[in-house]
């Protein structure tokens, strides 16, 4: 099978954060107007559209999201499905809208992604999260995603010896490059001390190990490489992209300091594209939880197994670093809704892809990977995007 | 873009009904190890799974379902994707699962369909189905999807001279049928008089004209033809297929008598499949409501607009009929477990088309259609399957 080469024509997203007078639909429009604005597209071009959401019935009592929301935006006739898939729902939705158009079946192909979460009390919101999880096993037991990754940060300690500062510097990087991004939920630098000493969360984890609980979409727009040209002059190829699965129950897996969905994605991505990991000039990385970040450079093979901490400690992802992670303040401190995460990351490697990331804009970005990860590991996509 | 030709390789449901003591993945597990026996397909051969689940978080508390049922079935590693389009949530995910392989990003897909919805009590039930609709508009002021349907019901009496009768020899036929389907939700004939006098639910609905709450799952497996005699000497062939999508709120639609979504899918399908509405030998139609089955015939053009009643009332829609329609039961009968409908459906042109049907075995039995809708009408799958 020939897959057809396809490429990002238009990239747009809401500013990410607490909005108590927006709804999830006009987040979710104003995201898919943007992008139909930046690609030079009109709705009647749209040939299928897919929406990923996590959780919209619960936390805004809406379902059947996905004509709920291309109706909207005069979208009309075509095929629009939601896709779920915990954290990682857009991420999957956008793999399946690659595939459309890699594939053939359409041209021009609409993908947003989003959660309006902040309308919910938080321990509603935790109740929410958790049902990514194995809810008659694990969660039942007590845990939530924030036990789940303390554990798993505890036994990384053991194992590999990585440090609270070493999780705590993902933190203070992730929030310095969210001041410099003017669509991130929290614009505030942090200091390693202050990292250390948050609000104990799951101990190892304080505060400011976990990510945000946000309202925002973002969109984006496929087509193939060879029509690109008609809608902009920025095409953003899709060089690699998969989607891989695991265990939902983190008790199911052999060990929970490594990713087998995560391994599984990013070396199909790497072979797709004809890169290894070593190419890879930056990277937007799900550090739903600090070790997340951590883990996930050591499962896609930017480091060795157990060196990610201090990879991240010395400063080699940082904006200055050789290989910048997570250069829009990453779920950390750009912000989580849930559903959004996914395309966000791919908004976020077109933006440095096209050189048009302003004030956190960084020298080498010819080449970004994007990882996207549901529940604890259970779903992965990954995928890399690159100007060439 | 030339597409291969896909059939229907293995087919497994399990009986629709109220079981306390399953679970939601048991039951998908059980439609899913099914399919596998029956097509003779084993775990690793699987390449990409699609589960088709409305509201598993509402009803039972889990989300992130797509994985949660692949691993327990063995399917590791590959994408595993949750589609929710309401209603029409597996007919959706069997429509994107046809695409993969059709266009040959994939051979061997897993489609199942679920729903554990009875224990929750009736009220609540009422209230997950309503968020198929627009939420914040038409349920908020009070409606349910009995009184949307009551509407559309009274709007076909007065536009076209619809009567109760027609509606209730809708209901008459389907549970006929299911008394001859062991694995329908309710084997019991009853008669137009019983209907007629049953308990009102929305005038001019009674609780005859309304489909079950059921639990079950249902599963298919789709390979490209020419792979099909490795797996069994009885293919289905997809000879058509299409999903469409219009408003989700009945009040932005121009007549609530009709659905476009129905419309455009089943003129896009048969266009596919070569064939007009005249060829299509039975059919299983989306009965969430009678009047929906009457609609869907005008809509899908098997009578004239308006003609729908009468047509029915006259028997040719039964199973010693012309054209017989959800000799299955259908939603009404057989049972109407949200998420796992659509692809009952399928399975259910199978049994006819292969001759497996048993007591409600049909003589014309070579080209069948199904048609499977997502709220009122804002999303619609149909696909037409046969025997070449």
């Amino acid at each position: 099978m020939i897959m057809r080469p396809v490429a990002v024509i238009g990239a747009g997203k809401t500013a990410f954060g607490v909005f108590p007078d927006r709804d999830l639909r006009s987040l979710a429009v104003e995201a898919g107007q943007k992008s139909m604005d930046n690609g030079h597209v009109v709705a009647s071009q749209v040939e299928s559209f897919y929406l990923g959401n996590f959780a919209g019935p619960a936390f805004v009592g809406q379902n059947h999201l996905a004509p709920y929301v291309s109706t909207a935006l005069g979208i009309q006739g075509v095929p629009a499905t939601r896709i779920e898939a915990a954290c990682a729902s857009s991420g999957s939705a956008f793999f399946h809208a690659w595939a459309e158009v890699a594939a053939g079946v359409y041209d021009i192909v609409m993908v947003i992604g989003v959660e309006k979460m902040t309308s919910q009390p938080t321990p509603r919101v935790s109740e929410i999260l958790a049902e990514a999880g194995d809810c008659a096993g694990e969660m039942k037991a007590g845990n939530t995603f924030a036990s789940l990754f303390a554990m798993i940060a505890r036994r990384h300690m053991y194992d590999f010896g990585t440090t609270r500062e070493h999780l705590a510097s993902v933190a203070v990087k992730n929030h310095a490059n969210a001041v410099l991004n003017p669509d991130a939920h929290m614009r505030k630098a942090i200091t390693l001390e202050q990292a250390l000493k948050g609000k104990p969360i799951a101990d190892p984890l304080t505060l400011y190990d976990c990510s945000l609980v946000s309202d925002g979409a973002a969109a984006v727009i496929l087509a193939p490489l060879e029509r690109a040209a008609e809608f902009t002059d920025k095409p953003v190829r899709i060089l690699g992209i998969a989607q891989a699965s695991d265990y939902v129950a983190l008790d199911q897996k052999e060990s929970i300091t490594t990713f087998p969905a995560v391994r599984l994605a990013g070396e199909k991505a790497y072979k797709m594209a004809g890169v290894t990991a070593g190419n890879i000039e930056f990277a937007e990385l799900h550090d739903c939880f600090t070790i997340a970040e951590i883990i996930a450079m050591e499962d896609l093979g930017f480091v060795e197994r157990g060196c990610g901490g201090p990879y991240v400690f010395a400063g080699h992802t940082g904006l200055l670093g050789a290989r910048p992670v997570n250069t829009s303040g990453g779920l950390k401190a750009k912000g989580h809704p849930v559903g959004a995460t996914g395309v966000a990351q791919i908004c976020d490697l077109v933006l440095q892809i096209r050189g048009e990331a302003g004030a956190r804009q960084i020298p080498h970005h010819s080449l970004g990977l994007a990882e996207n990860l549901g529940g604890s590991g259970a779903t992965c996509v990954v995928s890399i995007l690159g100007a060439r």
